[in-house]
């Protein structure tokens, strides 16, 4: 079977033992993850080939970062080390019940930020591949990052790859001199796939759903569709956050010509973990589109996955294939398993 | 006051902390456990004179479960330390909201599957003993394991003491060439009280509730007594699971001409370690049989004692009998007790 | 801007981890605190500049006592250092769902009990303060300590610092010859604003609401108010307990002139540790009354302020005045922060 | 075979991982320890039946001490649980190379200093015993203990058991008002064996060793005998520490009649514990004189066993028989067993 | 660059924390090895391409036990998942000073023990391959293990694969109704590269070395590659076990043609773990026969390889190439490196 | 007393526990420290009042290690929040034996290295103050850093308070446009007392010791003394490293017009921590030249103070100045206190 290609940043996650806060903790516990990497390893876990490509200061610091991934199945043969550069970091405080959790990012100066982009050989990283997936939080961490993305996305074009993206706008990422307005829509013309939430669309694109819509997903998403015609299909997924230990979350798609569908929500206290459930949520949605025969059975499988990731520890869904199937079969009461 | 004397398998419990998957963790929670064995401890605990007799691998393994009893309370004098077999073991991994625990089990050609039954001499062991438990996982575990088991329910009977069973059916369990249906019959047939659930009664000995009964549980309960008229008593729990995080159970008996008894539902959320429920279950009512009144209050213990063991690290039920009596008593709201 | 200074005793806490019983910990995680201790640490996490004053055995443990609460920003240049007496100790147990917490006190014959009430320049260490905190619990521990507290209530009433306190009635601490009735008035005779339940109340002065009043914690407030005219305020929070893992609290205040107010309720799950909650909601009310322009303010902080404490482990609410804002301004979901 | 019986204070340890100092712990590993405890305890890890008496206050640490030392298979069954008192602790700070331990003592006041003589029915406890052992430190904590020491060691000198003691004396223990000078003498009258350094007989019984002896510590010891004519050896542990991390000791033995005997030094780098290393010596030589044909053989077991605790985290000596015997046989390099 | 091909078992390594004793250990840290795939990992971490080749269980045991591989680097895509059979796992207990290592093995019946032959096929997983290395113990767990052995070892040699073994004969392991002596030669007769002590050679071979001999191994190895003429090459490292906590090793090799070298002693104190060192000293060699120009410098590489070991946790050599060209270019004093 | 005031950078410090290695790692313990942040941190843990002045971004990280210090009892009052910048870090991996301890630093574009001179008052920092404390480090990091280190030294000149530094040449810091040869000269004018090592005097200042003289150091020092004439004092330690686990060193000094001091050499093994075993010295110089009469008492105490911090784990040495002079005092046998 052919690869599923993610690019973009990983980083290394110091976070303080249970809810403790960061002032308190005499050690870190330590993780990896990056919204694209994340979807690879993800896929990796549901059982297919996945691979990552990124940057990494050559200490052991990236060395031990591609450890993880490797672990969980990722090719990672496509890192490239540079001398300049450091990882980048992120400091994560669980919080609980009405606490919310709180990340201090310290992702600046980072060799991936620092990238150049003419050491990816897009066309030896993309030929066996099936699908390339990218993250707006590429496009916005420098203009070197957001030009290889670009190169992917051609390469991806013209092999005939699907391209998917999750567009996640970060407002206080983009501090390179250019404009995610002037950057994003370029790279998004050439998606098969979007995650964008009816924000995103706003800050982005200008893209509003019509006022009066019964659905502001649906509207935005037609609306979306129409801008950039190589988009087939829109998903997200909608949080009721009820407290940091209790979210509730269902799927939503718009297919170009098949309209709207949702899943029901899944309810999940406590949550164990929610960083990456999106990433689990685009993974799934991957994993149903290549394995499973419709789109509303992709939907399915990513929600249950989105779902179960709340439940796991780390910014990697490690969820197998078998067990996401399970929670979609509704067993969903967690009866134990001999 | 004479002793309560239970029989069966110890294994080592190797957990990874909190919810984390097996394969994140860098180290393993080490306790130990058995059906029975866990029940001979809880009525330690609960402050009555157990005694639990198994057999053991002769080397520090072996010798570390015997402490953890003996820490306990429990009497390990009679264990059988042999040279053959191991330690058998079950890995554990605790989910959280609607991803299930799950068990491997490693227990294939332990020591104690391999016991000699001539090596444990009844009629000295059970001299000082006033109750015998046992559980349908000793007898499934091999044809020496159940003929001990057989061995003992014998003298048991002569000398007149209560014996009390777990019918507990596990199919996957069965593989030394007989089949439990053959097998339990006969060693039930001498049990005075009997923790069997519906399926259990279906699958064991082909009895199946009436059709139309308003009370399934009763009805079965009723012709597990006919065919077995040794039996007075048939007790066990209900549980509605909510998810792997929430437990909701209650108790129910079938007392031989007093009809059915059932407890409210206890409300169980976060659930620490559902593991053992069952049997700080039966451990509450042999102490309520011996030590309190009446059946109601038995069972009204048994089920206290069961909902406390939800929120106890481990495979045994650590709490004291005013822990439990404090519960019964509709303490239920967890107030700090200074 | 000036201090506030608070005095009494600091234990050492010695609680297993997670949910854990005392007999199963091979270690036992170590804090700091004292219910006026508390409430120095709260209100110098808040940003306000504040001091405890105590006395420790002159040796390790007693230094380690001071560095903790110095690391939160609390001035402890007046810690006074004696060659007798033990640094006060207990052992916390966390209960969860229906199994209570349990506490084991170890504090008696500390250097604070035996403190010698002459070692404290109550002119000297109160020179810039601008409010003044104790509890019941010192003028329980000993007499010299209820003569320490009786001093410093002197020197405050004369420098024109505002005097709070705690009541805080616990029976079985007053083991010195004295009554708690006989000890208690004359101190809270000084008192500008008391903490103070319905039971102490009753328990301390004999004072009872009215039979039929619709609200009774305002009826006892009001009476306390006219046999201690010095007070102006007397508040309290109310809790639900649902269980050990589920709290529910609101705050309740009684003004001179001014009547009764109160919260909403805040529900709190899972609870992270429930101890200090009310320390924080009197530092909560002391920040609201030199921070905030009305006792509506400082009543909705102090609410606050306690619900996020129950969130944060340890005796000391860690959380910053923008936190505690951020759940006075409605942000209760917890929604991760970026 | 028939029980060495001792008796004695348990403490509960509390002590930071590894080399750190209190005041860096974030926890403190807990274990619980006793000069006579420890001896009984590592006798029964030798495989001999042992019993120890003490007094413990009837709370959860309480039952948390007779748990471990249960777990260890001494017989707890004559444990006095008082509703007085606490229970002793002591702090450790492990040092390193030339970083000294230290000990932080908070064990006045214990149940066990505060204990009823009467309390103890030394006829039964002793019915089976072989052997009788305490220390000094027993005779030092309270008038009460030292009776109850005087009452035991009359009924075993009346039941013809042998009676061992520990000197030991530390002078700042003895605060009850009586002299360890005019208490020890009549106790140590009782015994056969006994543990004295040079030092410990010159405090306690002005016993000084010749000044021109070429061998100080049989000197000494031959005028111990003179002294106490009931004593038939006198035994003593000579180190030679060299740095917290590093420790040399040897064993050393006059025998009434048969002059003196020593054993090689052993080395011992790195200490990984060196409390209890005179208990584990002591229970070395029960052990030695009970199941080893000549004094000599059993101060050989006893030195070995001594140097093997140095190995062994906690205070107690966990060597088996055939692990101290493997040493004594010459397998000191520390061969990996497979 | 080809691949270095290596089969055989990996068992789950469970073992306390620091010098813990396993009755003591709450929890047991977690790590995987084997003989021959330490060989692999620890190549992979020099940066070799390694692969390989084994058989687990089909749960998430093995697949934890692939990961930890895979994330070294070794190449696991031939690994054989089977329904059968269970994870072997040793126990291993940590010595210190005097007091030995010991491990207690827990392996019999494991899914390797179990494979079929056929499920390998050799040609496809040597087609890359320029070597191929196994060990005895894999010849000793099972007939068809041994066979597995056999047929890779033919295939090797007809593809003109580079063959190594370290006969390692392990006298209890051999319970499958061969004797080790019938088996091993057929299997080091296809062997270019062997690692063989003394004691080996003579238990499996009835090689001696000749009385007189002034150089005891290099009179076995010349007698042994008489015996086996494809062998080229004997190698093997000499041990002076000082302590638990300290070893002194050299490296010796004699090559047909060339005679008798060997390095200097390494001195190692304290050592973190010794599990493996012969492992890497067999990986250094592997490296520095394919990277660097002569036997001597492939002797030296291989021998501070291994001294490197000592001071790494677990069974693996993690050291790149770079750090033990350091240790060969004589830095072996520690000094920090910024 | 008045202050010893330090400027410097902190860093967070991350490393895995005990020997491990940074890829092992799955937790990170965090400890705080920096050159001259050390210095004052053990002059704090010695008893002296002393200040440190920094610069933190305005985050939990930085309030984090504010805390830390002002745990120590360092004035901290003078730290400088900027909404730019980062918190600098080190990882470090700690050795073993013949294995290097090794960090790694990310410490680029911190708020230090990018803070503003204007942002510190040197007249109101320093007017309290009798020494003021630097090192090459600071001097290194930015030009703007280096302007606050020249500001701070020339008020402190003009208040007549003395002035010491490490010159701690590191030339991989140096990276801002200027030369360290053309920085230091000036700012190490203004020095009384001088940390440097043969080394730094010729790389810095092109100072080197004559040919031949029999004393190498106090050739450099002599010649340093003469080119800045300020200077009255040069310090250093020598050490003899054995491995990673083992050192050796002992203390040296130049003073003008009294010429060449040494003292003994500390063996240190194991050693717990070396990282701030320079600054410990310092402190201890400090401590020694205001405290105690003489030079030569000043640098026994150093180098004993140095000695110490080896034992204890973090960047500072939390010895008491009773524990430094217990080593002064020649008790280095690490002998238990009770």
């Amino acid at each position: 079977m052919k690869q599923i290609v993610t690019f973009g940043e990983i980083m290394m996650r110091l976070s303080p033992p249970l809810n403790y806060r960061l002032e308190q903790a005499s050690a870190l516990e330590v993780t990896y993850g990056g919204g694209d990497a994340n979807v690879a390893a993800s896929l990796a876990c549901l059982g297919l080939p996945a691979a990552h490509v990124t940057c990494f200061p050559d200490h052991q610091l990236g060395r031990a970062a591609v450890q993880q991934f490797r672990r969980l199945g990722v090719d990672m043969r496509h890192t490239v080390f540079s001398a300049g550069g450091r990882l980048g970091l992120y400091f994560l405080e669980v919080g609980s019940a009405l606490r919310a959790s709180t990340i201090v990012y310290d992702r600046f100066d980072s060799a991936f930020a620092k990238l150049d982009p003419a050491a990816f050989d897009w066309e030896e990283i993309l030929k066996d591949a099936q699908w390339f997936h990218w993250t707006g939080i590429t496009a916005a961490v420098s203009a070197s990052a957001a030009q290889a993305c670009r190169d992917a996305i051609k390469v991806a074009r013209r092999l005939g790859i699907t391209v998917s993206a999750d567009v996640n706008y970060r407002r206080n990422l983009w501090q390179y001199g250019q404009r995610a307005q002037d950057v994003m829509p370029e790279l998004v013309e050439g998606c098969d796939v979007v995650v964008c939430s009816e924000g995103d669309a706003d800050d982005l694109f200008g893209i509003k759903a019509d006022e009066g819509a019964a659905n502001k997903f649906a509207s935005m998403a037609e609306k979306l569709m129409q801008r950039f015609p190589q988009i087939k299909q829109v998903i997200a997924t909608k949080r009721k956050t009820q407290s940091a230990s209790h979210e509730r979350i269902k799927g939503m798609l718009v297919e170009a010509g098949h309209g709207y569908q949702e899943t029901q929500y899944y309810d999940i206290t406590p949550v164990v973990d929610r960083i990456g459930g999106g990433d689990a949520f685009i993974a799934g949605f991957v994993y149903g589109a290549l394995q499973l025969g419709s789109a509303e059975a992709a939907l399915a499988f990513a929600t249950a996955a989105s779902a179960l990731k709340h439940t796991i520890h780390g910014d990697v869904n490690l969820a197998t294939a078998a067990e996401v199937a399970h929670i979609v079969a509704g067993n969903t009461t967690g009866r134990l398993l001999r």
